[in-house]
């Protein structure tokens, strides 16, 4: 986990903003349920609309909130008019997702000057507890805008 | 590319079986455009419900609809009656998603006895013609009733 | 983190009979320096007979100590008669290795019945103290005398 | 495959310079065997001192020659005074890697300003042929002298 301190100090505001423009996180019910500076988590319903063909939760809903969790936490370190783009990112899947909800948290491992790392680990809610379904890490790029 | 037959004579019918349940399938209003032995094609629109902030298609939409096509070409080499489990993928992204659709085509690169490795590319299509927009690249398992 | 009890009581045995084998280890003059279950360090030398083009550590010293800890962290769960194979291993390189040592701290993430899911962080160690050089996940599997 | 010309009429020379360098090729005993825009092929023995556990090439032999025959691929596109540096790399294992010797054949997937996508196949050869053993994809930056 880095120790920057966030360049921005309405990071709050502007990753929150940023979410509201991301129709695919509407598509798939997904909030916003915390953002500190380096660290976003957002939570997601498991349901028949995100399944895949056994019933569990689609592998691809997973990625889809686990990617924009580490892009977050990536955003919410970043200057104010910069922007994110993830490089690359990779799952590692631990176990089905099956329960009511979805929480990814996403948190920055390096935080450089052009290219970043960050990681998302993805847990499932249901009447069995919590659990540790799978795990991400990958690569973003800070835009700044003459960039 | 691997050079086995399928196992199973009614792969296509079984396929498109499968994808049918795959309720995150129909919320990305995907189709399954091709199937063949060890190669499956999914089509899915670019569109506001599938966006990222910048109005990109969210990778998570290319990730997605690629995991599908990896791992169906994965299924169509299987026997009637195993299952697939994806066990991880990666993407790397090559440029922003921009255009109406996106193809994604899925292959076989290894069909093992337990564990298979499987690949996809997407494209894009639009006004500027096709481009290849993400390459991705993973590991499924094959599940046995008994298993 | 798994809390597995480890299957194969001489476990410590084990995995440094079989650390022993491994002519790479020797070529890269790499040191097991702690096992405990489901944790394993392995110490190497940066020097100029491992180094890239620029004079640091080549990224393949921290991949191949990495993969070994990552492995041999899994292997210390495995029954006496198991071994160990990588399926497909990551690394995000976070900063150039530069320094006198390196260790690899290995750590299993999720111990399956036949998969696993283990991590490495790669350290430098040198007149500027520790730091994290790179970050390591990937698949392994476990193979049975009758598998 | 990109298309692009390279940026160094000397990129051969320049390469290869480069290549003579890399402390690690010499350890492992590895030679550049081909070098054009944008390929770049290294071979290496097989042999007791990259041996894993059970006899087979430690996947880090692979790995290494793997990263650098993808960088050098990227290299052979650069300007003459720039330098390329793996930002991440992944190994996908097709298969244990026996018999005499290996090559990896890198090749650029995307070459952009900043960051560039490349993949190597890793082939085995020996007394029953080729065999294909693992295959790679990364990511690497380009470092430009006032960068």
């Amino acid at each position: 986990m880095t120790d920057h301190s966030p360049l921005n100090p309405d990071y709050k505001i502007d990753v929150a903003r940023s979410f509201a423009k991301q129709g695919m996180m509407e598509t798939l019910n997904a909030e916003l349920t915390e953002v500190s500076a380096g660290t976003v988590t957002i939570t997601a319903p498991i349901g028949p609309q995100t399944s895949q063909q056994d019933g569990f939760a689609h592998a691809g809903l997973l990625w889809t909130v686990g990617d924009s969790a580490a892009g977050y936490a990536t955003l919410s370190l970043m200057g104010a008019e910069e922007r994110v783009l993830t490089v690359e990112m990779k799952i590692n899947l631990l176990s089905p997702a099956v329960g009511d909800t979805i929480t990814a948290v996403g948190r920055v491992i390096r935080f450089g000057r052009n290219l970043c790392t960050s990681a998302a680990e993805i847990y499932t809610h249901g009447p069995n507890g919590k659990k540790h379904v799978a795990t991400m890490i990958g690569t973003t790029t800070r835009l700044r805008p003459d960039g």
